[in-house]
């Protein structure tokens, strides 16, 4: 069961303490609009709709979500294609996590002033990924308001659909003490952090040109990579009954993100020596003299995806998934104790 | 068959030569992303997916949308839960001209400082649609971003899921020469031409607590009347065969909107005498000394809602609606003719 029992609201970009006031707040008055079809009760990172009938063994998983200030690194870098597949990515993994194949997407552009070629190559970013995972780009709409978005500003916002069988949604019951956790590797920060890492390197910064120290990649490189789409590595195991829960390591990291598979009585425990975070928040981290629980609360520090899953395929999958070049790791286990994430020091 | 075969791209706030470029370019690689649970040869102001299986006889039909500039109204007027009632109203409406039922709705605000009461006040606008409709809110996502949003702007998104039988899924092929037209009053401008109507009005008019000549309100009150929800008066008839089409009066108006449910060979012919346009309406052309034609393009006139029936139940279904407090008028009917929309001198 999950810990997120009402529909899925949440919060980018803002102090964690005023997200939490917002969620507070509108969670009991979405809950005024509960219909036959909404079983929530197992909701997250998405919402779950059963659907054609409410005791269909067909669920509907959607949420819907935004790039974020990406944009803007995207406006810097001029990978504007990079952004579209990044919305994709985040929405997919979103319902992936509940282990919902995707059905279809919609866009919505805001655009303070009309740029043709831009709008297009933000939608070919989206095409590229809708054919990665199988999904519909279903429609769209892009809208120019000058008076509400500043200057040469875009916002992205995405809404997925997808579905999985009742008997299949994840979190289901099962996870427990001994359960291990395997780590996917991320190709940066996602979509989050981004306000962050972008005033430290760029505006307090050297600049997207500038080199990013042990890497052969500049700064505007490593901020513009891909948010990474964990479809192809989970797709096999779907359905698989040691598989338990998942976690879409965004906001929050890995903290604020993995605590939401995890019941009451349980917490996990991850080995910070698992792995080794990448160059680029190193340097975020190194240019700001931001502290660890800082850094682990606003980035995913390398980590994009969390498997939970039984102890006695752990090892096995996790080779698996690393030779298939997902940068899998063994990261810890769950243990009796209070609900929460602990990171060795 | 409708005449927008391709994924449902649409345009708001720009010039409608730039709107035209833009689905040019971006259908065709939306196209690229086909599955076979893709109906989209029915889209036009929603997608169309088969789901569980391509064959299913229920389609889903998701629509995806923006309030655009009435929330400048709402912020001058401190109307926010009419806004929040609007964004659902305009995305059941976008649906329903499908023959779709509203399954679940999904919100996305982008807002420059998050200011709690403002947010809560959206909300509970749009569960009171929703609750109108027997729609879910599912989920939503807000997002605080300074440096893309104007200081005070909001832009509020919402993405919407229905469902129809495929048998009654409009429109269905039966739209032809002799069929009638009805009109359905709306209450305002419903969620377009805000730009111009600001402008004349407000920006370079007496403001927002000036009288509306002919009327009762203020220019404030008019400008935030509430996108009007057309589900009540047409769910009855959902499914009758003698229901032929329907089109929902957005940016474009009745020439721009009602042409999407016409077959080739066949024309509209409107009435201008069949209704009187609202005060609100005479006033923006008085004062800004707008044609006809832009009058006609940009606003829907007072009629947000057009059915296309059977000539030998309208004269009924019309005293029907209108006794029902829906404002419905016979506007006119489609004959043998080029494809457009005219309406008389």
């Amino acid at each position: 069961m999950s810990a997120d029992p009402a529909p899925s609201y949440r919060q980018a970009g803002v102090d964690l303490g005023l997200a939490d006031e917002v969620v507070r707040r509108l969670k009991p008055l979405a809950a005024l609009t509960r219909t036959s079809g909404m079983k929530s009760e197992l909701g997250g990172f998405g919402g779950f709709f059963a659907h054609p009938e409410p005791d269909s063994p067909n669920l509907l998983v959607a949420s819907i979500d935004g790039v974020g200030t990406k944009m803007k690194i995207a406006r810097l870098t001029a990978r504007w294609e990079d952004a579209g597949y990044d919305i994709v990515a985040h929405c997919v993994n979103d319902i992936l996590t509940h282990g919902a194949s995707p059905l279809f997407f919609l866009d919505y552009l805001g655009v303070a002033r009309l740029e043709l070629d831009t709008i297009e190559a933000l939608v070919r970013g989206m095409v590229r990924a809708c054919r990665e995972c199988g999904c519909a780009l279903l429609g769209g709409e892009t809208a120019e308001m000058p008076g509400t978005y500043l200057q040469g500003e875009i916002d992205l916002v995405g809404c997925i659909v997808g579905t999985v069988h009742r008997d299949r949604a994840l979190p289901g019951g099962r996870v427990r003490q001994g359960d291990r956790l395997i780590g996917l590797g991320s190709w940066g920060l996602h979509t989050n952090g981004y306000s962050l890492a972008r005033r430290l390197l760029i505006d307090e910064g050297p600049g997207v040109t500038a080199p990013l120290p042990g890497s052969e990649a500049t700064l505007g490189e490593a901020l513009a990579a891909n948010h990474r789409m964990y479809w192809e590595a989970v797709r096999p195991l779907l359905g698989h009954p040691a598989l338990h829960a998942m976690a879409h390591i965004t906001g929050g990291g890995i903290p604020g993100n993995l605590v939401r598979v995890l019941p009451e009585g349980v917490g996990a425990i991850i080995d910070r020596g698992a792995w080794q975070p990448p160059p680029l928040f190193r340097e975020i981290q190194r240019r700001g003299r931001v502290s660890m629980e800082e850094m682990d609360r606003v980035f995913n520090m390398g980590i994009g995806w969390i498997l939970v899953v039984a102890p006695e395929i752990a090892a096995d999958w996790c080779r698996t998934l690393d030779l298939a070049g997902w940068g899998a790791v063994l990261l810890g286990e769950l243990r009796e104790g209070p609900r929460g994430v602990r990171l060795s020091p």
